[in-house]
C-alpha cells in the first residue's frame, strides 16, 4: 500500500533519549545553558497577553523575526563566540555586541536576506529540493552532517561522496573537481561534523570561486557562532552561495525548532515557495515570539558560547594530557579516540557512569566519539570518567 | 540555478492577513475563541518552569501528546459540537465529555494510532509522500481542500480531478469508477471545502468498501469537530484507511501548528518514518505542551464547536432569509451566493466594511462566498452589511 519512493528512505537517527534513568547529556550538540530570560518572558507573554493570537494562523514568513535575524547577524557579525560583550548583566542579557573586526559584515543583511523555517534541517531539506537536481551528483565529504545523505535519498537526488584527507579535513580538491566534472552543486558544514574541524573564510572563498558559477554552493554554519569563520561576507561576492544556520546550539534553543538560511533574496524566495508548497505555517506563534526575544539578547548568548568555547578548549587539553587523540575544535563539541579503545567500548563504559556521549558504527570513524561540551560540572564528572579508559 | 522539480510547483495561497486595518477575520476558518485557559497556563509553565527544557531536542514522536490526542477522542467520539459536556465551568472547561451516542467509538485508540505533527498541512504532505505513487492518478473531487493539488506538484503524483454533483455533493460513484479503473488512492475532506456538506459515515463505509482495498483511502476531518460524522469508528473495518485531523480549527489552535492522523499502528509508522527522514522535530516543546493541555480541556473545545454550530444555523436561515442560496453546512463557515452577484464583487462590498470573508476565483465556483462563523458579535456585523448586497 505504500508509494515506491519509500524505497529510498533510511530515516535520520538523532541522538539517544533514553528514559531509564537520568543521564548527563553530551550526546546530542545541545546548549547547556537555558535560554536567555528574555525568550521564556516573550513566551509567557505570548501565553498570557496574547492567548487569542494562538487559535489564529500565524505569519507565515515569520517577518519579524526575519528582521531580528537579521539585526542580530549585523550585531555580531556572525561569530558569537568572537563578539565583544559591552556592559549588560553578569550573563550578558541586556548587553551590547559589537562584531570582531575581522568578522564584520562589509554590508547590512537585510530581512529579505533570512528564510526562517522550523529548525535547520526542515530549511535544508527546502534547499535540497529548491536546489539539487535528480539528475546530477551533488558532491559533499564522506563525513559530514548525516542528514544530508537522508535528503538525497528523500528527493532522489545522487551524491558524489569525496573522502576526508588523512588529517580529517576536507578534500577540497577532489570536492571541486567532482563538482566540476559534472557541472554539480557542493554542501558541507563549516565547522564540519562529527569532526569539528574548520575552513577559513577565505579557503571557502577559493572554493566557491572555483566551483561550478551556475550551480548553488551550500555552507551549513550550525556550529560557527563557538568559534569558527561565518561565509556572511561572501554573499556580497557570490549569488550562488546559501548559509543555513540553527537555533538549535548557539542559541540554546532546539527545543524552540528554528532555522534559517541568510542568502540573496532572489534565492530567499525560491526558498519560501518550497515552503508554501508544503507548509505554508512552519513556525508557530509561540516559536516566533521566541525567536524574536532571543535574537534580541545577543549579548547573552555571546556569553554563552565564549563559556562553551572555554570548556572546550580546557576539555581538549585535558584530552590530551591523558592519551587521547582529539581534533580541534571550532564547535561546542569534541572528536577525539584513544588508541586501542573502539568508540562504542568507550561509550559504554561513559554511559555506565551516568553520562550519554555519542560513537558511530559508520566505517572510517568507529574509533571515535563525538562528545558535546557541557557546563563546567558536568565536563568535570566527564573527566573523572574518562580518566580511567 | 534552481532544480527541475521547482517547475511543478504551484504554491497554495491561504486567506489574505492585510496590515492595512484591523478588519473581522472570517477569511481564514479559524475559530473565534481563544484555546482553553489551560493551554495558556501550560504554555506558561512550560517557559517559566521549564525553560531549561527549550535548549534541548523536544520528544521526536510527540509521546505524550499521541496519548493526549487519543484520551480526547475515545472521550468524545471524534465530534465535539455533538458530544455532551457534563459539569465544569460555564465555558465548559474542566468538564467531562461523553460522546454522542452515535458517535462512540468502538474500540479504544491507542496512542500508536496517532501521528502528530506540525500542522495537518505538513500531516498531509507526509501522507501524499506515503502513500501516493507517481505513476497513478489519484483520485479527489474538483472542489475540495486546495493544498491537494499542490502536494501532487510537489512530490509528481498525478490526480485525476473529478466534477462534484450538480448539487454540490462529491460525486461518489464517479470517484470510484475512477479509482477501480487504475488501482489509485482517493483523498477528499469529510466535511468537504469549500462546500460545507458532509458524507455520513455509511456512505463512506460504503465507498471505502468499493475501492480498491490495496490503496490508501484518505478522509481529511478538519472541520468534523462542527458536527460532522467522524470516520474513526471504521478504522475497526478497513486497514488502508488513513483519516487527517487539525488542532487549527475546533481546536482554536492554528498559532499552535498541530495536526494528527488517526490510523492503524502499521500505516502511522510510515508516516513517521517520513517525518524521520525530513525533519526529526517538527513540533516545538512549547507546542506539545500546548497540544497536550488543549486535549485534557475537552468540555472547553465542546463548548465552543455547540457555539459556532449554533451561531452557523442562526447565519445560515438569515442569509437564506435575505435571498441567498446556501448550502448546508457541518463545518464553520457556510458557502453561500446570491443571484447576479460575484464572489469577488460581495467580497469587495464587505471588505470595505472591515469585514474579509474569502472569495475564488476557480471557476465554477466564482460565485460564492466562503464565510467563516465568528463570535455573536461579528456575525451580528456582518448581517448587518450582507442585508444591503
Amino acid at each position: 500500500m505504500i508509494a515506491e519512493r519509500m524505497k529510498n528512505l533510511h530515516p535520520y537517527v538523532p541522538g539517544e533519549q533514553p528514559k531509564d534513568r537520568t543521564y548527563i547529556k553530551l550526546n546530542a550538540n545541545e546548549n547547556p545553558y537555558p535560554p536567555s530570560p528574555l525568550v521564556a518572558k516573550a513566551v509567557e507573554k505570548a501565553a498570557k497577553k496574547y492567548a487569542k493570537k494562538m487559535a489564529l494562523y500565524p505569519d507565515p514568513d515569520s517577518n519579524e523575526l526575519k528582521t531580528a535575524i537579521a539585526s542580530m547577524l549585523n550585531d555580531c557579525g556572525g561569530v558569537l563566540a568572537r563578539a565583544k560583550v559591552c556592559g549588560g548583566k553578569k550573563n550578558g542579557s541586556g548587553a551590547k555586541v559589537e562584531p570582531c573586526p575581522a568578522d564584520k559584515i562589509p554590508f547590512t543583511v537585510t530581512p529579505d536576506m533570512i528564510y526562517a523555517g522550523n529548525g535547520s534541517d526542515e530549511v535544508l531539506s527546502f534547499v535540497f529540493y529548491a536546489f539539487f537536481d535528480s539528475d546530477r551528483e551533488l558532491v559533499l565529504p564522506e563525513h559530514t552532517y548525516s542528514f544530508y545523505p537522508v535528503y538525497g535519498g528523500f528527493y532522489n537526488i545522487p551524491l558524489k561522496k569525496i573522502p576526508l584527507n588523512g588529517d580529517w579535513t576536507l578534500n577540497k580538491e577532489k570536492m571541486l573537481e567532482a563538482a566540476n566534472e559534472n557541472d554539480s552543486s557542493i554542501i558541507f558544514a563549516n565547522p564540519n561534523a562529527p569532526t569539528s574541524l574548520g575552513l577559513s573564510r577565505s579557503e571557502v572563498r577559493e572554493m566557491i570561486k572555483a566551483a561550478p558559477k551556475d550551480r548553488i554552493f551550500v555552507v551549513d554554519e550550525a556550529y560557527v557562532d563557538f568559534g569558527g569563520e561565518s561565509c556572511i561576507p561572501l554573499l556580497a561576492e557570490f549569488d550562488n552561495l546559501v548559509i543555513v544556520r540553527t537555533f538549535s546550539k548557539s542559541l540554546c534553543g532546539a527545543g524552540l525548532r528554528l532555522g534559517y538560511v541568510v542568502s540573496s533574496p532572489e534565492l530567499v524566495n525560491y526558498i519560501t515557495t518550497v515552503k508554501n508548497s508544503l507548509n505554508h505555517f512552519p513556525v508557530d506563534f509561540m516559536a516566533q515570539q521566541a525567536g524574536i526575544a532571543a535574537c534580541r539578547d545577543t549579548g547573552y548568548y555571546a556569553e554563552c558560547a565564549k563559556s562553551v568555547a572555554f570548556e572546550r578548549d580546557e576539555f581538549i587539553d585535558f584530552l590530551r594530557a591523558h592519551g587521547w587523540f582529539v581534533l580541534d575544535s571550532q564547535t561546542n563539541f569534541v572528536f577525539c579516540k584513544k588508541d586501542g579503545v573502539l568508540g562504542e567500548e568507550a561509550y559504554k563504559k561513559i554511559k555506565q557512569e551516568g553520562i550519554l556521549v555519542r560513537h558511530f558504527n559508520t566505517p572510517g570513524i568507529e574509533e571515535f566519539l563525538r562528545i558535546t561540551i557541557g557546563t563546567h560540572g558536568q565536563m568535570k564528572a566527564l573527566c573523572a570518567v574518562m580518566e580511567n579508559i
